[in-house]
């Protein structure tokens, strides 16, 4: 199917629905209808139709997707057979965690190096080189790098933001709790760890306050 | 400052205030404005002026807020004085990365122990504790746990999640890629990393396209 535009609101449906296709037993039946996939994951029939009305083609009437190729189609969608390269900036504990996770091959990231304004070692606990910084620019052009992974301290991730695009990068990563200032043909997708746990943090506080 | 209900966008914007205050260096003014702010992350006066506002009574006019004062009053707001104790349930290998950063400590987080279905050892790489799951619900008790994190594949998030909330657990930081059903008092915070990468992934592919 073509690859088209599609909504960021879909886009981020499309993870949920991969995932619970892929805990669907091998050997149970080759069809899934929109009705289950909107039933197992509660939510509306109607959005489910039309989420996957976007993103494939294989719709039969009274039988719903083939499953296989439904998974096929979303996850060529959401990108993931295409494998991409990136760079990691900031070797410290977050960085060196997220170099050793090897759950990220699944959607397609790989990360080829890290880099580090003082590095520490020769190589992250996993094995990936760490490499000074003065080495980002002609790494990311030997290796046509097009994805940044940001997880220095926020005093430095703009500097290091505005490096990384001069080096090439046109998408980040940024886990650093801090707005970065990007040109228009950049893309920055923060991952708030910050706010996430302030929001279960004011959760649990409010419940809380409500006993006493 | 009595702590009041905000919005969750005022929320989500807190730590970027926060993590820009950290930056300014300690003998600058003692004063921050909220024209400054806004200046500093690219965002509007009018909303900087509303969120600060909302949490905070330190504001003067023609002078702006104490610094130090103000970073207080968010940290307390974001609960970030209060430490919160949790349990990790899966102790591959995003879940030992978790338990090894110790950036979580300044967000008020500290993992008390991992668990596992199989632990394949006592102890994860920084030295927490890995328990078998039927240890759970008596250690949530003991140590009145009321944050679980899940960071087991998708096929068992369901479960794990049911168990957490059999133990006690209110407040559920989902690192699975599948949506959990939850009774309504529960709140869920999905770390989405599958979806940051796709939309990231997306980006680059776009790129591309437009450059054939």
């Amino acid at each position: 199917m073509e690859r088209k535009e599609i909504s960021k609101a879909v886009l981020k449906r499309l993870p949920g629905y991969l995932a619970y296709l892929k805990t669907i037993p091998e050997d149970a039946s080759a069809y899934i209808s929109a009705t289950a996939l909107a039933n197992a994951l509660g939510m509306g029939e109607v959005q489910v139709r039309k989420d996957l009305a976007q993103i494939s083609t294989g719709g039969k009437p009274k039988l719903g997707y083939v499953r296989e190729r439904l998974m096929d189609d979303i996850e060529q969608f959401l990108g993931y057979d295409n494998t991409t390269d990136a760079v990691l900036i900031g070797a410290g504990k977050l960085g060196q965690a997220l170099c050793g996770y090897t759950g990220f091959a699944a959607y397609g990231l790989n990360i080829l190096a890290a880099f580090d304004a003082f590095p520490s070692a020769e190589n992250t606990a996993s094995g990936k080189p760490i490499y000074p910084m003065d080495r980002l620019e002609q790494f990311c052009k030997i290796n046509k790098v097009r994805m940044g992974i940001i997880t220095v301290p926020s005093a430095q991730a703009q500097q290091v933001c505005n490096q990384l695009i001069d080096c090439g990068i046109r998408a980040i990563w940024n886990f650093a709790p801090i707005h970065l200032d990007v040109p228009s043909h950049i893309l920055v997708q923060n991952e708030d760890m910050a706010t996430s746990l302030a929001v279960l943090s004011m959760h649990l506080q409010a419940q809380y306050k409500d006993k006493k």
